[in-house]
């Protein structure tokens, strides 16, 4: 199976997307033919500054290569390095209702925010259906909040086959079953956002600090506690193993324990988790030019499938061969 | 002056077509660099069937080549052939509000027309804004009925130019002073759709066939006539010299002359204004392959063109340089 998937370029990676999406990707290489792109063309909908968006894309490839993106198997590029997905953008456009796109959840969020939205916000699940059917993917892994936009591309996708002929393939979702919503410092989910990450790659001391800091409640030392509520279990059930968790779900009922230890044995089990890739991490950051040289790579083998699709969809439509620089 | 002008696919070419812009598209070769590119991205919105937009993109070339489009002089492409715009379109729909779009009267007429739209007729104002940039075109030829793309694609570079830095040259229009307004033989304006078109390369037979056909009111011989409100006259006045327009004028208001005898002249005349160029177009029929050999060879040049634009925009976006094909 091609499972393809499209990761925001948001920077260095916490371990709210390590345990929600990336550790997944990373088992999915195993058994599937695996397309993962950095999407830059996306992330310009929200108008970062040049520099952060260069730089983004850059620790984010550095996080998947160092945590086990294999690009001898994987084909990992930079979306904005196979222009031809604008193109197919395009193409899939003139067949997209314009009521598809309105119903959109993310976008009317936006409209009722009071944002005024650029109209890359708009197209976004157009941008995002020519990213999956270019490929020709079987599946897209997802969590539940994403499948409205799978839904979207295989609408597409069948409106377009209805019109010109069996042309695309359509996708599956695969929702990725997260072993549990990842908390951050203050409670809410771990986000960029809201400020309140644990970066995978930062200091042991970095982490410590932060994990320390998190919210748990007011329970005295004595009393029995519920694990199910507090932040600290949350985090700890993401690395400790089957049986020290069932040790610990026990102390949280017995009472007698204080977060502070709990919250001790998280630290342990996160520095132990990522210790092995720190050195990795580091010497990636010294040659930059292997990332690129990856990247470049992936984009040539992407590309090379791209192009047949768009052969293909251009074909149907009547616009014939593809001539873009020969 | 770089002028630049899209021509919609739309088949053979009629006469209102060539008095209302193709004229003006050609006389415009002499004193500047003319880069001219057939529409088909733009086609597509209407969903037309494939073997169609292959052979009016043709007949609307050897229209042009036949009337004297230079193409060692004018850079004349078909705009699938150089996907760039696509990419850039993508890139500038990440800086134009949604309201720009939603006020675009070409939408709104359709929707309250009660169509559906599909979302390229929503974004096709930012297509054109990427054909037109793409090219930093200076002038863009276009009827009064077109002025507020112009202003649209003025409104986003200046919008991206304040975000990125100067970065796109802004295109001023220039309204084509067309003669008249082309009636066709209906008396409706000349229209495809309307159904009522005399093509410039149709038979003899066939154009005078259409101008005896032509409506005109009951006056009789005998009574003077309104020259302003006749469509004969109407054509009359596109093809005839200013004396001999002068001797016709003189003798409606006299009275005294019927319409069929204004139309021999009109069919006369137009004859004549084409015969020239029939043996061209005849010869141009029977060599495709030369058609695409220019097409082909315009493209290359507007591609190189397109490119340099396209790194600028890219780099000052932060996404590098174009890796395609490379």
């Amino acid at each position: 199976m091609r499972v393809l998937s499209g990761i925001q370029p948001s920077g260095k990676l916490h371990i709210g997307n390590y345990f929600g999406a990336m550790r997944q990707h990373l088992q999915l290489q195993a058994d599937n033919e695996a397309f993962y792109f950095i999407a830059d063309y996306h992330a310009l909908t929200s108008n970062p500054q040049p520099e952060a968006i260069r730089q983004r894309t850059l620790d984010v490839a550095m996080d998947y290569m160092t945590l086990g993106l294999d690009p001898e198997k994987t084909v990992f590029w930079r979306q904005s390095d196979v222009p031809q997905v604008t193109e197919l953008t395009w193409l899939l456009s003139c067949v997209t209702p314009m009521g598809l796109l309105q119903r959109c959840t993310s976008f009317k969020d936006k409209v009722e925010q009071g944002l005024s939205p650029n109209h890359g916000l708009f197209a976004y699940p157009v941008l995002q259906a020519a990213d999956i059917l270019i490929f020709d993917s079987n599946v897209v892994p997802v969590g539940q909040d994403q499948k409205q936009h799978i839904e979207v591309t295989r609408d597409i996708a069948v409106k377009f086959n209805q019109m010109y002929g069996e042309t695309l393939v359509l996708p599956d979702e695969h929702i990725l079953k997260s072993v549990a919503v990842v908390p951050g410092i203050d409670g809410r989910k771990m986000s960029k956002s809201y400020d309140n990450t644990i970066e995978i790659f930062e200091s042991e001391a970095g982490i410590k600090k932060k994990v320390m800091r998190i919210k748990t409640d007011s329970t005295p030392v004595e009393a029995p506690k519920n694990p199910d509520t507090c932040n600290a279990y949350a985090l700890l059930k993401l690395v400790a193993s089957p049986e020290e968790l069932a040790h610990w779900r026990k102390r949280y009922l017995e009472g007698g324990m204080g977060y502070g230890e709990v919250k001790k044995r998280v630290v342990e089990l996160l520095q132990e988790y990522f210790r092995p890739y720190r050195q990795k991490r580091q010497d990636l950051e010294k040659d930059p030019a292997y990332i690129e040289k990856v990247l470049t790579e992936g984009a040539r083998r992407a590309r090379a499938v791209a192009e047949k699709t768009l052969a293909r969809v251009r074909e149907v439509m009547g616009l014939g061969e593809v001539r873009n620089g020969k």
